[in-house]
């Protein structure tokens, strides 16, 4: 077996999730995702632990969603069940065709998400992780062929992850301090939001592989402003570029996009906090030195800052805070390299993509 | 997508396991299956019911054997809340290598079907089904094209099973009022087994699919005599071929096998229940007419007699009597086309492959 599959496995089982001789294991992935799946059993054969794989093949997905009246179905309970008696979830990405679901009403997919709120929400109580797999579909959205691809992936997923830590540990102890976080890029982006009280996570690849990135919850009510996310998205099967949102008071007041409006639209639509910010999130892999069309690896990029409209992750939500509470988490990128800054509390802390603690930084 | 593959998909949803709106609904099937859990998929769409895929691919099933140390596991709990929760478990085969196992120890896999009992027991409380997808490998096992070997798999299988029932019913009734049945081929194959009080099952593709059987459970302590089973039977991985049993009050006494006789020695010791029968199958599905080496279509052959060693299903054994109980359930094949017969009650029924009430039967 390709001995970077086995160093991803390995990552996965040992770095990410901790697994345990008898943890209960659910390993999520799709067919293209075969090789990192084996390898994965083989690792937790090793420990002794007890794997299950589920499947949602979105070919298989596209044909019962395209079927189904949402308003008819009910909670799958014994996929519930599966959960409740998880300790480790470990979600793998790959795709032959990233738009394979997109002729799939988009309100349909709002619907189901709302569906399966209970569920997503019984995930983030285990040890979870969301990984990738290079398959073809990946490696043709990224514009790369699939083996240069593949290294692409290894040189930011197979690193240590220890040293990342200390790395951004920097940026987590400057955030902790702070109320006022400012996001300025060129004529498009300017938006202000609270993180008072909130709690500021230093993200080394224990829910995310690759990792990569220091975040927080904005408090709901307090963002303000205009932004312009300059990256595409991919949300329920189609790519979604040139989101442009306006925030009053921590609402969305205006949206746009220039490809896919209703698809935002819709998702806007899923409920109450869909239209409030859930995430802000800095970027720090500097093992991402590309944009690949792909939210996993972008919003880790070391020149981003991401936004999620949605639900907020519990960890980060301070004692007494409100969180903003949804179905959906969809995550936006904003490009910081140029004409760009992040203030917190009037301070600059990253000019045009560099933080001041790397060279080149003028502050 | 394929037409005979939406058909296989409307037979399985609708006839063979009858899904309901809002059933919970559990798909098994590895990736090669990817066309028709999708065509599955929209099926259950369409009714409302709730799916879940989960996938044993022989590949991950490989690498996690091939690790573990089996002694030290447990039973798999979320796997058996996920079970215990579902009212549908429709399991669906297909391989591009019928030996990916094939080299895994032949006692982790005896181990681990002791370890899964439970789970397996529970499924078959369900609505279940097992089907096949006409993958690759099973079509070179088969020794056939792909497409050849699709011809095959869709006759036998999308066919007016109500017909069938009908057809079966005449050996069901002969049957039900029998006591001893005895199976003679050639000079090598001489048995004979009580039946009486049990219950003679008419196979109309509810479980199986293909279906076409009559099946029933010896009385564990009856079977006296001897059986070469001449067709080869996949165990483990493996390919046995030659198998010859001689039986004493029920019990395996001897046992050797042309080919892999050690894996047929690792199932003979799973439990005490593995070396005695659990069932005594005869085939009746004549869209089934020549030897695929995959036991879920030779068992159906009209020119075929089975018997498995092992767990006998608890709706074949009537009250009171005794039920051969095991982690094993194992199929093997004796060819009847040829200087064979089966006898009821003294009266022959079948001779040469021919039913008595088929042309060109000879009493």
């Amino acid at each position: 077996m390709d001995p970077r599959i086995e160093e991803h496995a390995e990552i996965i089982v040992e770095h990410s999730t901790d697994v345990q001789p008898g943890d209960q294991v659910v390993v999520s992935g799709p067919p293209e995702a075969r090789d990192l799946v084996a390898a994965v059993y083989g690792k937790l054969g090793e420990i002794g632990a007890l794997p299950v794989q589920i499947t949602q093949d979105p070919r298989a997905m596209r044909e019962y969603m395209l079927a189904v009246d949402p308003d008819e179905l009910d909670l799958p309970t014994h996929l519930q069940a599966l959960i409740d008696e998880t300790d480790v979830m470990i979600g793998i990405r790959a795709s032959s065709n990233k738009n394979e679901t997109s002729d799939v009403p988009p309100e349909k997919n709002s619907a189901m998400a709302t569906l399966h709120k209970p569920i997503s929400e019984a995930v983030m109580e285990k040890r979870w992780l969301g990984t990738q797999f290079p398959a073809t579909g990946d490696a043709q959205k990224a514009e790369m062929s699939t083996p240069a691809y593949e290294e692409f992936v290894y040189s930011a997923v197979n690193k240590d992850w220890d040293e990342q830590r200390e790395l951004q540990q920097q940026v987590v102890d400057r955030l902790e301090e702070a109320d006022e976080v400012r996001i300025v890029s060129g004529e498009t982006t300017d938006v202000t939001m609270s993180i008072a009280g909130n709690i500021v996570k230093n993200d080394y690849a224990e829910h995310n592989l690759p990792g990569g990135e220091v975040f927080t919850a904005p408090v709901p009510d307090s963002v303000e402003g205009e932004v312009l996310f300059d990256k595409p998205l991919m949300a329920q099967g189609r790519e979604i570029t040139g989101v442009r949102l306006v925030f009053e008071a921590g609402e969305v007041v205006e949206f746009e996009a220039d490809k896919n409006e209703e698809v935002l639209g819709a998702v806007l639509q899923t409920d109450e906090g869909a239209n409030r910010l859930g995430e802000l999130g800095i970027g720090m892999n500097r093992d991402i030195d590309q944009f690949t069309y792909n939210m996993l690896f972008d919003e880790k990029m070391g020149d981003t800052v991401h936004m999620a409209l949605g639900r907020a992750y519990e960890d980060t939500v301070g004692e007494g805070n409100e969180r903003n509470d949804s179905a959906m988490h969809m995550d936006m990128i904003v490009d910081m390299s140029e004409d760009s800054s992040i203030e917190v509390d009037g301070e600059v802390i990253q000019r045009d993509g560099t933080f001041w603690f790397e060279d080149g930084f003028e502050g």
